[in-house]
């Protein structure tokens, strides 16, 4: 069956359940924006609450504004905001600091438990083509701790269960890949982990929000991810971290002042805070934090099945638009077919994709590249409709037609790209 | 003499040549706030910089803001801005993070350099009384790292002199108390730990722009503090992290991939990037961040010096004045009063001190509370004048002659005091 036309794409949009959500987002004129996998667009209350923040509570309330305007309070209480979508429980999440330092917490925790176990548990495994930052931060953690610890890599999910053995303590993964959108399985992975004496930790940069997540379901044993993706919480916002109750009365190494039982006595001893507020360390970033909450709200006017289901939608119509209106260029999806395998992003390998991308971005259509030639496409449910792909389609099928790409402008690169 | 009548103070107001620095905080009507200790107030230029962040940048440039708004290069460009104020130089200063995360990473840094030197180096020397955040990190770090590792703290710093020996690796002290306001000699106590072979890493956060601050003219190893407090940056904004070119080669554990040399190759292993930039861990709170820049630029319309002696004019003022127009009540002064060994702060103990701030709150002079029994009155030259110190010890005058502390809702604590 051909692809819908624009007009089918139009009557979609008109009798989309939740898209009126789109309205709660302050989307530019003329743009078809396809990286909310890189950066959330802004949701239209974050501009009224950095005011707020701003002007009202820390302006006017000043130092009071820790306790009157709940400060203090906010990692824990939009923690628990976060928490249904990853399916984990009250107190189990907090909002703070960035993945690369929440990791770092998580996979102390993780090796100090196996240490006890099983001292000759003393490799991490992961994906080579993990998010790098994640691969670093073992890298970190491992030369600190010395004593024969190490990173196993494998090159594709198909070797986890070969490498993860007998002397694994920890099976570290993405749920959804950011290069290639793959979502892996997150119950099967961790039960192999499980069975063979590891423990699990999940990161869920790419799947928080775009995906069903359910931590407590896989049984999984950590998980972290950030909140600037498809949460929608303002560039580089706090990320968060998911300790359940089982792992929470353990030390973790980055024991600053905001996980002690009592902050304001000034022990000079640390007493390590009941429950997940053990894994804060110190002060957070009030106006970037406060914004999250800007992100999490429109979840609560929908749920992940919906937002799933017209994830799908629309992946799926881009792909089969791609195929049928690209057609002849030197295009390959990267991204997996299969439903149960795919994110909410498609990615396309082109062998000028730097180029295309900058291009396409030009029109209008924002996507971002990864290296090797890679396009991203990220789809977000909340504010994205079936007309805005089917445009996006037809601005990257003119980019090619025209070789619009082949130009000085766009093969420069850029310091972030 | 007798203290300066309040005709007086104002006159001294009206010839005080940064007197038009005030015009650039948003200060509330009828506040006297003697807390930007804590929390700095709120530059007028923070609240149109948070709207362009949140409206203009993320709204409608979004992904493309990495490059367009400079938020890529937003830490280190911060922290060149910083340096001066510290007597840092360019490249070494980095805004990211909170206290906690850094002095981890610092901490890490020094005793590896130690480790190299002299392996029987495995003492952390502070103070007892120090900011607890530091204390439960080095507990934090010195458990990762096993060992026979050990933090050793003195009650005083008259202790630290025989305190630090053969058996040192570090000496981390806090350059002005958090509770006495008590200012010590950077420039003495790390000539001492450099004699007797430890470094010496600093603490900041109650004297960057508080009080003039050398870090190279004292030879100091590390540097670190935070900019929400004399430096007036927001609410938890970032906090800052120096290191000299000697040791910005050595890795550190946290190497998230704003560390790394080519954080946009996404290769698997870590290169760490020269320069401060391998001090960053990951993704930074951007909203929080670049509203540092309006807190630090305050500071270029003048210089530490003319700070600094408004400051000691105006701590000089409100110690005579209590102790002239409160005398009779149990007040102690506990900051010293030599100027050499004063920050910009000025704390008196009382019996009653929890309600006594309480009550002096209510009646719009904001300063806080410290166990025990620590009324703590922060001066921050750049928005405090004479007539608001008089005013301050005025009401502090009328809380105490009219017994207005002795009220039960005085007494009650609050979540974060």
């Amino acid at each position: 069956m051909p692809a819908l036309s624009r007009s089918a794409c139009v009557a979609l949009d008109a009798s989309d359940p939740i898209r009126h959500l789109r309205d709660e987002f302050a989307l530019p004129e003329g743009i078809v924006y396809l990286d909310g996998n890189s950066l959330g667009a802004r949701p239209r209350a974050a501009a009224a609450r950095a005011a707020q923040v701003v002007e009202v509570e820390w302006g006017r309330g000043l130092i009071r504004s820790w306790n009157d305007a709940g400060w203090w309070e906010l990692s824990v209480r939009l923690g628990d905001k976060l928490a249904p979508l990853i399916g984990a429980g009250p107190g189990e999440v907090v909002v703070t600091d960035n993945i690369s330092v929440n990791l770092y917490k998580l996979l102390s925790v993780a090796l100090a438990v196996q240490a006890e176990r099983d001292p000759a548990r003393r490799v991490v495994v992961s994906e080579r083509r993990n998010f790098p930052t994640d691969l670093y931060i073992v890298e970190g953690l491992l030369r600190q701790l010395g004593g024969g610890y190490a990173l196993r890599l494998v090159d594709s999910p198909d070797e986890i269960a070969e490498a993860v053995g007998a002397d694994t303590a920890v099976l570290l993964l993405t749920q959804v890949n950011y290069r290639t959108g793959e979502l892996l399985d997150m119950p099967s992975l961790t039960a192999l982990a499980h069975e063979r004496g590891a423990l699990a930790i999940w990161d869920l940069a790419h799947s928080a929000g775009a995906v069903p997540v359910d931590v407590r379901g896989a049984d999984a044993d950590f998980a972290l991810g950030c909140t600037y993706k498809f949460l929608n919480a303002g560039p580089g916002a706090p990320a968060f971290a998911w300790v359940p109750a089982r792992f929470q009365d353990r030390p973790q190494p980055l024991s600053g002042w905001w996980g002690h039982a009592a902050p304001f006595a000034m022990e000079p001893a640390f007493r390590g805070a009941p429950g997940i507020r053990r894994f804060l360390t110190g002060t957070q970033p009030i106006v970037s934090l406060a914004l999250v909450e800007c992100g999490l709200d429109p979840f609560l006017r929908t749920d992940m099945a919906t937002l799933r289901a017209k994830s799908l939608a629309l992946t799926d119509l881009f792909i089969q638009l791609v195929e049928e209106r690209c057609a002849g260029h030197p295009l390959t999806l990267v991204t997996p077919r299969e439903h149960a395998r795919r994110g909410s992003q498609v990615s396309l390998e082109h062998p000028e994709g730097y180029a295309v991308m900058r291009a396409l971005v030009e029109r209008g259509v924002i996507g971002d590249y990864r290296e090797p030639r890679i396009l991203r496409f990220g789809f977000t449910p909340l504010y994205l409709g079936f007309a805005d792909t089917w445009d996006a389609v037809e601005a990257l099928r003119d980019v090619l037609e025209a070789r619009a790409w082949d130009a000085p402008r766009f093969r420069e690169r850029a310091a972030v790209t």
